[in-house]
């Protein structure tokens, strides 16, 4: 195994009516003008942005909102919300939302505080040196981004989607209501439980380093999101299920499922964020769509892991060469997807990209990640095209 | 399930050689001037401690030191540290050591910080606001400290033994080299394994609130020390079986294995604190001695938790009735210890209290408590004696 850091301060405060401790979290983290930003108008319509507002009057702590982050969050607002919290003298972000809100926070957030164009960090120009404190009222079960170091934000010239990751921008304190997570329509919940997993299979399924513990609590987390996901597809407003969810979110992006390995695969994210660049798809269901073309490509590479993950997550019988194991439990998987509705490849996820589209994208994706990455199997620009080909 | 706060600020620097990047983690959460606070000659004999003040001094950091910190650690070393950090105008303690270094430096830090004596905390009188930084170097996996909020100190006087928990004593940093561990006896690394089992026990053995991943992450981890303790037994220098027993006290005690719950039930901790006060036993040997007694004297009051336990744990097979199967898995626990040479009843631990003694205890234990406690059965003082009468 490998040593590692394992960081994360964020103080999660979980559980009903959650949301109305919110002025004195940020207190205790020093805020005194906040800059409130969240997405499009389900948090006004459910009443919580009110709720949150009159809670912080009461508490005489001062704000300026900044609503319209968009899943995949675009470059323009967080700009837009930089020269806000300059000209306001904001010293604190409350971001109220899923991870589009929170992801556009944490990189308004080192926009602020950086010298220089902010998109230069996701751009792997410059690194940041330090960030805006933030606080997280989640509203999505998805993305982890309200315990982990990362954001992804889009530029919309030339639709560049990338990631940024430092310590700095780990959220202050999260206040998670699973009641929050209600209003959500089906295909979103089931978005989330399926980027919920991929945090951690991304983390899972590597050739090096690997720690009994990690993988016992990746495979106790993923059987756990894959067993309320079933419940949440029937019953949308079961509690526990949602809270099961939601906090799973949490773990499976805050690094405790990757502790000791060579620090995950991460390339079924890396090809769907050229998808989602390009065709402003769920992240969730890009990843659906994605994954098991990219399972199939590199399983061989990396068996043993595909062989643990098929029996101890998808329950496959032990029975057979490991190659015919491995690949029951990639078939599992996506009947998983098919049973809460996601799609299994790009025509079921909706796009119909031409050959040249999918050029496009493999050339996009390996440029992004300085030509090949990946652990369990390393992808070059051809093996990526490969993949995207495969998933049509 | 409940509401919970998760707060682990604790910068964790995990893998071999890590004592080396000391200097940069003090320097990163402010420290200036040290107290290096530690315990036995080992650290010292083993060369750690010149290794730690070597790099220290190249660093230029300033620092004072005081060793002793004993098992069960000492109220009156800890006023000797408060004065010795006033003297010298200390603020940062770095604890090298294991569970005794860290609960005594913890206490050290609230009464610097803290007016008055800094016993009325553990002794329930006020509680602290404060507490000076710590860092710390670990050398046994056991207490969990290193991540906690907790610590336990003993006055001399009357051998009163108590814990305090706030989030102010959390650690800033945990330095953890699995090597640093190889040089334990075999019956401490047995009693490091006892207590981390038991930090994650305390937590599955309760009637409310219990969340499903909460309960998986529990059982990975349980099966995960049961296994890599096994393998200590026979070679105690296997550098991944320390690995993981090392992390896995970290994340036993941190609060993750009880997100959720009812907080827990902790009797049988309680139970072992007296002891540990009246006759200074190691106190992992303690739980293991005291464990079954409680065990039997509950488990029909929390039957579904120890048949889960027995099945998911212990690997007992599901035969027979509910109560049949959770008797199962505490006899597979106790024979477990048995085969790393844990004491199951007093007996085997070394002591033989009088009568008058286990009613010592047990009316100092109910004191302690206040009156009654637990989860999995509540218990008081006429149940705290039946079971310390069993445990004989």
């Amino acid at each position: 195994m490998f040593g590692f850091n394992y960081y994360t301060p964020t103080k999660v405060v979980f559980g009903k009516n959650t949301e109305s401790k919110v002025a004195e979290l940020v207190k205790e983290f020093g805020g005194t003008k906040l800059l409130i930003h969240y997405g499009g108008g389900s948090v006004v319509r459910s009443g919580l942005l009110k709720r949150v507002t009159d809670t912080l009057d009461a508490a005489g702590i001062s704000y300026v909102m900044l609503g319209g982050a968009v899943p995949n969050p675009h470059l323009g607002l967080v700009y837009e919300g930089i020269d806000l919290c300059k000209k306001e003298n904001v010293d604190f972000i409350l971001a109220v939302g899923g991870g589009s809100a929170i992801d556009s926070a944490k990189a308004i957030g080192y926009g602020v505080v950086n010298e220089g164009d902010v998109w230069d960090f996701y751009d792997y120009k410059r690194k940041a040196t330090g960030c805006l404190p933030l606080g997280v009222i989640l509203t999505i079960a998805a993305t982890g981004s309200e315990m982990s170091d990362s954001s992804v934000i889009t530029k919309e010239e030339g639709l560049v989607k990338r990631g940024y990751s430092s310590n700095y921008c780990r959220p202050k304190f999260a206040i998670m209501n699973p009641e929050l997570t209600m209003t959500l329509p089906d295909y979103q919940t089931a978005c989330g439980c399926t980027d919920i997993m991929m945090h951690t299979m991304e983390r899972y399924f590597t050739n090096g380093g690997n720690m009994e513990i990690t993988d016992a609590l990746a495979e106790g987390l993923l059987r756990t999101v894959k067993k309320n996901a079933l419940i949440l597809a029937e019953d949308p407003n079961n509690y526990d299920a949602r809270a099961e969810v939601m906090w799973a979110g949490s773990l499976a992006h805050n690094g405790i499922t990757g502790c000791g390995n060579d620090g995950g695969d991460w390339m079924t994210h890396k090809l769907e964020h050229e998808l989602g660049g390009l065709y402003d798809v769920a992240h969730g269901a890009g990843l659906a769509a994605i994954w098991g073309s990219w399972a199939r490509y590199v399983y061989k590479d990396c068996l043993p892991r595909f062989k643990k993950f098929a029996l101890n997550v998808m329950d496959v019988r032990d029975e057979g060469t490991d190659e015919e194991i491995a690949l029951c439990g990639i078939e599992a998987m996506e009947d998983f997807y098919r049973t809460i509705k996601m799609p299994t490849n790009l025509r079921e996820l909706g796009v119909n990209p031409t050959e040249e589209e999918l050029v496009t994208m493999a050339k996009k994706c390996a440029i992004g990640v300085g030509g090949e990455m990946g652990s369990a199997k390393v992808l070059n620009e051809e093996a990526m095209l490969a993949i995207y080909r495969a998933s049509m």
